[in-house]
């Protein structure tokens, strides 16, 4: 299909900026190498004659990234929500972690991730997997065969997890996680990639931190890790590194902090303070915005708004399974709904996240980590989500706007019907299930 | 079935009170004539022989009660939600519900409802109609036949509203309703029943809420209403009443505000006084949480947990649509999600709703605004809904609260396939879907 010239018919909703989105209505989308040509009213005269896959009536939408979730830990998504943050990762994350070291446990439950990963409306993702480098270059080929593009870290912990989930020392987590993109590098793989994963400055000691620098300038990977989640979290890391700044600078002092050379994701970010929100927009590390993880381990509403409108980067994460839920429409919700609540509640001078707005971060802003993602505009690689919002009638005809806007709060997998990556289709919902 | 004795066989769940929950596995539940008769281990000597229902590796739960929601607003769920209370009503309910003046659109538009309904977890319902006579006894009609046990209102509305949706005045909305009381008792309901509904405050006249008063008392129906709900709204109520000591007074100095003589449900309570629930509380008022609803319209949080701590009665209600989720298993999940919000960000010292809290919310709460219904204790109705979680695989065995856990996070209308109110079958997903 790469080589291939085609053209979707639908209706087609994708962002312009952070304020518009745009509506083209039974329009042409063309497809070429993988790569938009961009939307015609009418099929063009120098493509007449290529294949045009008919989704009247449907709505079309670009890819969605999810910039941060665990993929181990979907297993127990929707379970053991009534607790805290750190409580949560030893009662919960860290037990089912720690069953990944079975190979066996590994294949059946990544098996169970990548299928519904696969069904869902993300095209990208940035995924944590566990310390263990064989479970993950084992969801690595999982995700590989799925299409899908993803970015997956082996998880790096020497330090404050439990003896059955910790790496022995830091030189052992660093020779582990060489040879671990050693055997990435050698399977060819064309659609997922290793990507730096110190779990969370309190898992990291100094040394292990001072290795994956090293590692990160030798390879060139980009890096993701966790920042300023929750407050018990926050005072843990001043304890543990008394000489930082913040935070982030704790990252920063290692060169795993953004700049060009070392594309960066943070998840969270609901507590920087301003010399970290500077320094997060200065070398243009990107936050991970986890709407609904930040809500079920109650830590709290991160100013999204506020990042989006100052320019920093900013995408949505599932983060499962602090999050329960792997749609990211649903994160597009949940974005907004906490937005509201916390411009109620903490502060009525930052305006609640719009859809359009809440749209934006779910495509073009976490898609750019990938590159040229998340728009239909020509030269764009060409990831779309087909949606079909036959399953919820309505009396009378609605604008594709507000079909777009129930779809986000109504939708499951059924109405997700075919996928796209780069021109690839992933799925067709009238196949295999 | 009504003058059956059958027996339900599963895993049960349900509350003993707001701290427990209790689990039964692989168990019997024993229904005569529409009332439990308990839960046994093995089915006993006197009711052997007694046709048993095989759900064996579901989950049952008693039905759910939503206390509050509007059925005409169901149409544009999940639509309009960038907008407050206020500017909400006047942009997307009320042009809504002007629309059911026409019998043909309610008769469309009131369907789509209803069946979803009839699907849904819920099993009880407290509904708000428009103001049209008609239109109301329509949905009547359509809520009897779905076999569900349902209180529907004729809205009051007689000020401040628009034209195309205002009852000409206090004695034609009295009028109308006394007609609409009458109409209803001539089609000899069995499940549905009229509950008096002056819309909020602003809407009604004090001789409006006078003639209401006088109908509540010659027909001992139940009462239910909005209060305060957004500040907004609340400084508005303050400036048509300047007599009221607070929102609930302006209610109760027409006696529609609870006690034994006058039943009475008042959704949201996120701001109310400390006078307010002082009255609450010793007129025995139900409160309708509604955490979707008044997290989409900007509103806040509702000190939920500490109502029901208090000793309150408390339920919850998805709102349709300031909530656009008809399911009452989100409810609880939304429930619980808006208290860890609020006790991180408004109020230590109130510890979020736990999960057996928010559930016994869904069921006995609001449930026993009907009467004995809500638990599967011998002597209650036998309300029940039954949930397969196979589309939930795990690759390790769950107990039944963890899989009730998942339920309430990750269900939709796949996982609920078949439901009972008071013994009689509502659906069976094995049929007609």
């Amino acid at each position: 299909m790469l080589n291939n010239t085609f053209a979707l018919k639908g209706t087609f909703c994708y962002s312009k900026d952070p304020q518009n989105l745009i509506v083209r209505e039974n329009a042409y989308l063309i497809c070429k190498n993988g790569i938009s040509e961009g939307i015609y009213d009418e099929l063009p005269a120098c493509f007449q004659g290529i294949p045009v896959i008919d989704h009247e009536n449907k709505l079309i939408i670009p890819g969605l990234t999810d910039l941060h979730l665990h993929a181990p830990q979907y297993t127990f998504r929707g379970t053991g929500m009534d607790l805290e943050l750190l409580d949560w990762l030893d009662t919960s994350a860290f037990p089912e972690e720690a069953r990944y070291a079975d190979l066996d446990y590994a294949q059946k439950a990544y098996q169970i991730f990548t299928e519904d990963l696969k069904r869902s409306p993300t095209t990208r993702a940035c995924i944590f997997a566990t310390l263990h480098p064989e479970a993950t270059l084992l969801l690595m080929e999982q995700l590989e065969n799925t299409g899908l593009k993803t970015m997956v870290g082996k998880v790096n912990m020497d330090r404050n997890a439990p003896s059955y989930l910790k790496e022995q020392d830091a030189v052992a987590s660093a020779t582990a996680t060489r040879q671990w993109i050693s055997d990435a590098a050698d399977r060819h793989f064309e659609n997922t990639f290793p990507i730096l994963t110190p779990r969370f400055v309190p898992s990291c000691s100094d040394e292990l931190l001072g290795f994956l620098s090293e590692i990160q300038q030798e390879f060139h990977l980009p890096v993701q890790s966790h920042l300023s989640e929750n407050p018990g979290e926050i005072r843990w890391v001043k304890e543990l590194c008394p000489d930082s700044l913040f935070y982030g600078d704790a990252y920063d002092r290692f060169n795993l902090f953004g700049k060009d050379q070392c594309p960066t994701i943070m998840a969270h970010c609901v507590y920087s303070t301003e010399e970290e929100i500077a320094l997060i927009k200065k070398q243009g590390v990107y936050i991970a915005h986890c709407p609904q993880s930040n809500t079920n381990l109650s830590s709290g509403i991160a100013p999204a708004a506020r990042y989006l409108r100052e320019g920093l980067h900013i995408g949505l994460g599932t983060d499962i399974s602090g999050g329960f839920s792997l749609s990211m429409l649903r994160a597009i919700a949940d974005a907004i709904q906490v937005s509201k609540l916390r411009w109620r509640l903490i502060d009525p001078s930052l305006k609640a996240l719009t859809l359009p707005e809440a749209f934006y971060m779910a495509t073009i802003g976490g898609g750019s980590f990938f590159g040229k993602t998340g728009s239909f505009e020509k030269g764009y690689e060409l990831d779309a989500v087909v949606l079909d919002d036959s399953s919820l009638p309505s009396p009378r005809p609605l604008p594709p706007l507000t079909r777009l806007e129930r779809l986000i709060y109504l939708s499951d997998d059924r109405n997700i019907i075919q996928k796209f990556v780069c021109g690839n289709p992933i799925f067709s919902n009238t196949e295999d299930r």
